[in-house]
Parts: C-alpha cells; structure tokens; sequence
C-alpha cells in the first residue's frame, strides 16, 4: 500500500533502531478512512479463507481489525491485557512480555466467544518480536479454532516475530514491510 | 436503536444491580455491522456540529469511536490509560479511578494530535460514574479545544456519570439508557 508508506515516511517518529513510534496513524489518532482501506486489503487477501471471526489484542489493532472484520461481515473478537490474580475459568489466558512497554502482561480472551468451529484471522498493527501474537496463537489452538492466517500492518523485518510465525507454517500478510530503521531513516523491504 | 436494545436483552449478563457485562457486543466481541450503525446514529446527531475530530478511551471504545469518525470523515484520537511513572511534557494527563476495573489509571492525549482549533466529539461504549469521561473531558479543555458533545452507546441512568455531564452544559446523547437492574432484570428508561 503505497500511500500506507507514504503516511509512515511523514508520520514515523525513529525512537531507536528498534522502534518506531506511529502515534499520528496507528497507536493514538488513526486515519479511519485509511484504516478502511486497509481493512479492504485485508479482507482481498483472506477472501477466500472461509474466515467465521476476527481477533487482536487490546488496543492498538482494534481499529483495522475491525475494518477487516467489517468488510469481511464477521465478528470480531479483542482480546483483553491484564494482569490476573486469580486464573478465571472461562477465560483462556496466556502470559506474554511487551516489547515496547517493558512489562509483561496476561492476554485473556472468553471461551464464550470462539469455539473449535471458528476460522480465525488474527490482525495486528505492527510485528517487532511477535509475543503477544505467539500468545495468542496459543489461545486460538487451545479453544480448538482453527487460525487461517495473520494479518500485520507494519511488519519490521529485522526483528524476529514473523519470521517466527512463518516458520511455523502461517500464512502472515503484511501491509508495509520495514526492512531497517538504521540510521535515523526507514528503509522499506520493498 | 431498537436492535440495540434487543442485542443488550439477549446478550447483556447482569453482575450485579450496579455492573452490567455487555462482553457479547461492546466489552470482548464487537458485531462491525451493528456498531457501524451506531456510528452512523452518532454521525447524524452531530451532523451539524462541525466536528473536527472524534476522541475516545481505549478500549472498549475505540470500535464504536472508529465507526463514527468515518461516518463524520474525521480522524479518530484514542487516550491511551497507563500507569505514569513520570511526567511526559508533551502529553496531557488526567488521574481517574475505574469503576468497573476498581483501579486508578491515568488517561493520556498528546497535545500534537489536539489543538485549540479542534471541535471535539467525545465517544464512548458505556458510562457510569463517568470519571473516565470527566478525565477527558479535563484533557480537552485544556487543550484549549471546544467539546461540542458526548455520544454514548449505553449510558445507565441510575449512576451519576451522565446527568453530571449534562448539568456542567454539555449535550450527551447515548442509543439506550437502562433506568436499572433490579431484580435481574434490565429495564430501559424510555
């Protein structure tokens, strides 16, 4: 998505050569008319995966996926963070690390909501090292849905998290592929 | 909304006479057709308020949020809740307590993504006490941007949080207000 790239190049604030902060598109204000768009993308490339429900984490993802979730015409599911005292038994729960927060937290999502009847396409903003989609990769086999693939806003290439998921055999789609923040620039992959 | 109120009959799971658990609709599982309705519900009652951006708290929020910003064609800001360890001097924060979660968070806006030439639409799932609307409502003004309204999708009538709203002159519109639930029972106000 060429004009996806464009908004990064103007928008993207470069932390560190590890994180990228994308406030002004993705992780605060959010462009809804873009983030259709991307939802459209989406729902194009996993068209054809018979997908019966969406699901992200909490809170970043929540937009595209609910454009994809729109466009495709099925529910969609977000996940919860929190830190749990007490395991609840109708919550599937998996402890992640957050890369960028630092902290580890438990993503929970309700047994009510997905069944082993379920297609799930997972969709998520960006993928540095993938621990919160590991989590909840794990959450999906658990509850016996079946995961269709993954779809990623900003996929950074060099960090580990889809190459990971890839290996084990998921279809991973991503938007914009960043290959290097090295340098104060953004390189894209392609 | 008529279909609203059918979906919060079926799916609304009472706690207690104070919590209602909408996590089929609002809280856990979104329905997008559902929600863009009502984002176009809010886009129509303030049509004409010359809204220039639509500004909600994560999460729970944002779908709904999202939904009514791209009916207004307008960007959509979403707070972001953490716990602040220090002041950030380029982020506006407000302390408020949850009431469903029985915490204290602080509710953040960069001041980058909000500016005194905003007409701000406040947009949330479900207001009680209403103290994270309150924080935001703090954060807006002083951002120096005017608040033309409050839409909210569920407001319960017999909590203090909207008619506080209303009294300091603001108008806020919800889709379904419920006068209780007493006795197991949800009953709606109109």
């Amino acid at each position: 998505m060429e004009l996806l790239k464009q908004k990064i190049t103007e928008q993207g604030v470069i932390v560190s050569d590890q994180v990228l902060k994308l406030d002004g598109l993705l992780n605060h204000q959010v462009d809804p008319k873009l983030t259709m768009e991307m939802g459209k993308e989406f729902a194009k490339r996993f068209g054809d995966a018979g997908v019966t429900r969406v699901v992200t984490v909490e809170s970043s993802g929540i937009a595209v996926a609910f454009a994809t979730a729109y466009e495709l015409g099925v529910p969609l599911l977000f996940a919860r963070r929190k830190k749990t005292l007490l395991a609840e038994p109708d919550m599937l729960c998996e402890r992640v690390p957050s890369f960028t927060k630092g902290i580890v937290t438990d993503i929970l999502v309700s047994r009510e909501f997905i069944s082993e009847n379920d297609r799930v396409l997972f969709i998520d903003d960006i993928i540095a090292n993938g621990d919160a989609a590991r989590g909840l990769i794990k959450i999906i086999s658990r509850a016996g849905a079946e995961l269709v693939g993954a779809g990623i806003v900003v996929e950074k290439c060099f960090q580990s998290g889809a190459r990971a998921i890839r290996d084990q055999g998921i279809r991973l789609e991503s938007l914009v592929r960043i290959a290097s923040l090295d340098g104060g620039q953004i390189t894209f992959a392609d």
